[in-house]
């Protein structure tokens, strides 16, 4: 039995805020602005695969009204969706994400983000693919406003 | 045999129009701008199953030039496209969309969303996800200006 | 064994250059900012197949910064990925792509591009589809500015 499912996820980028990205923190003169340590990659994943089972978004599962996820690593929020698909008896077929940003280039972090990402899922790392790209300094991204990122991901019950 | 498909579609919000979303009326002081309701989840929805079997896109199925479909109830028009998929021998697996806007919360409609949207699919609920987020104040969703939806959806032959 | 993946791609609209979409030539006062020839709609179908099997992205496998590419005509660039994905054992279910432009209207061109875009991949034309809408006049698209692609694919092992 299979689900597919989709992310999206958006945050502004600030100074003095840490650049962290698929688990791996990126050297940069702005950072992620979030009530978590707003990992957009790590919230897109999570989306799409609460999405695949119409378990709801991350906004109800991890709502930022909560104290108890401020500044929460993601990862930590990762296990838990990984946890919650394993237990509806579901595994990772495969996930495929997109990194969109401006700056800095995160191409030299894109294999530290794929093992981080397979590990908290548990998966082989070649199911689990990071991409980057720009657009091209048009929009919110362009101006290094913000930062966004979109997965989608298959899902098999086992 | 499987198909995958996927939509996307952005309305203007403006003063003096209804805000439809997935069928359901939300109370707000603007509403979507649009030859039909403008009710971008279901646009995204019923592009991504046409889509998904290569039978165009919702422009060509419902040209905006056409007085038929004006103001027109996008829930007639989702039937309309589950009865094409199902003449074709497709059933859907699940689909999994997003809402992009930055107000009002969309939170408290989801489940009738999902219900609705499921109703006229002829789906379990559980094969309908509809999940919310923002994009953080920017763009043209964060100014307010317009919101939009993405969905993906699976496809088996019976 | 089946494998999910998803691209993105935004180029800028400028004057002085074609504008080229799903190998596609298209009559308009602007055209396609990019180092290869900019064909956006097919850097999201390889960005969305190299993706589903983890393989990287274009910018990886096609840098901007090799003058070898300069000018380059996308359909060449998807050649090479169709036989990378081949060489994998892998084959195309379908693909669904979204092209976003406000301007031209690119309706009438939809069709060629999909058997161009078919005749590469050596794929039936209905496992092609091609979509069109525009962002309403809002964002980047919206002042034509920019055109953006979205593409999902199923890839299956034969």
């Amino acid at each position: 039995m299979l689900r597919i499912g989709n992310g999206y996820d958006v945050h502004k980028l600030v100074e003095g805020r840490k650049l962290v990205l698929g688990g791996i923190e990126i050297p940069h003169t702005k950072g992620v602005l979030g009530h978590s340590d707003g990992d957009v990659l790590i919230h897109a994943i999570m989306d799409a695969m609460l999405g695949a089972l119409a378990l709801g978004d991350i906004g109800q599962h991890f709502p930022d009204t909560d104290m108890k996820y401020k500044n929460i690593d993601s990862s930590i929020l990762l296990t838990k969706v990984t946890n919650l698909i394993k237990s509806k008896g579901y595994s990772i077929v495969n996930l495929d994400s997109i990194i969109v940003l401006q700056k800095p280039k995160v191409k030299p972090y894109i294999e530290d983000m794929r093992a981080k990402i397979a590990s908290i899922l548990q998966v082989e790392i070649d199911r689990v693919s990071v991409k980057a790209t720009t657009e091209e300094k048009l929009g919110f991204t362009g101006d290094e406003s913000g930062v966004k990122s979109y997965c989608v991901v298959l899902l098999e019950k086992m």
